[in-house]
């Protein structure tokens, strides 16, 4: 094991953090984007809902689909009709988002904010977004260690 | 149920997520943040290991300690040194942390980031951070639904 292991915090072209962050860091874009969970999809919508400037609304949301976080496409009954999709890699961000929000409910503003999110099955809260091991563990912050891979134990593939 | 229910997109103030966006959505505080999770303390190591200028460093430590994210104190052994750690709730963004990291190898580098995360107890890799309902079935987008807290099913406290 190496002790002092830790990621290399200053080559951020080989870390996948800031490619991240520059797609959903950015106020905005952010509102956006959890927008597009809440199912809007189109122009209009996300205007008169987040009360954004059309031309920054354009810019943002023209560099969610470059980074490939939403999709454009026309509407099957009116092709003159753009919808924003979220993509599968936008849609892969769902647990920070939820993660997030959980964090600033708990943090910042003390209360669970309204509305609160569901199973839809169940109808029940959903449970805090958190760090697991492999066998299900709950691992808190001191409960992990940075390791190269020749260094993991067992068999990697069997704990999935 | 309110099948049209969803978060109030425009009220901000009301709104928990730009507080928490504010506090780690800016590149520097990330980043400095990302150190404060890999274990840095002084204000030498992160302006040496994030290569960022003092000002901005100075700027954004204060932020962070403002926003409660991170507490200043003075060393045991030498009272004029200053360390930087993480609070209670600056250690709560572990999840949202790990799961953008996670999201970042998955879908900006496409392959797994080195070093690994893994378990001190097993060394094992951690799982995906995911959203899992009351019963830990995982959740995907569609699988949630928006309600309101009277209309949450069942016995809420009987769900932890």
């Amino acid at each position: 094991m190496h002790l002092k292991l830790r990621e290399p915090l200053r080559d951020l072209a080989e870390c996948s953090l800031p490619a991240a962050l520059e797609a959903m860091g950015e106020r905005w874009s952010f509102l956006i984007l959890r927008a597009a969970f809440n199912g809007l999809h189109h122009f209009e919508e996300f205007q008169s809902e987040l009360g954004i400037a059309r031309n920054i609304l354009a810019n943002r949301l023209a560099r969610l689909v470059e980074h490939g976080i939403l999709m454009r496409e026309a509407m099957h009954d009116d092709r003159r009709k753009i919808e924003y999709r979220l993509t599968e890699k936008g849609a892969a961000l769902l647990p920070t988002m939820v993660a997030l929000r959980q964090w600033g409910e708990r943090w910042e503003t003390g209360v669970a904010a309204t509305p609160v999110l569901v199973d839809e099955r169940d109808r029940r809260p959903i449970r805090q977004v958190e760090v697991h091991a492999w066998d299900g563990r709950v691992l808190r912050k001191g409960d992990m260690v940075w390791s190269l891979p020749e260094d993991i134990a067992g068999d990697v593939d069997a704990a999935e």
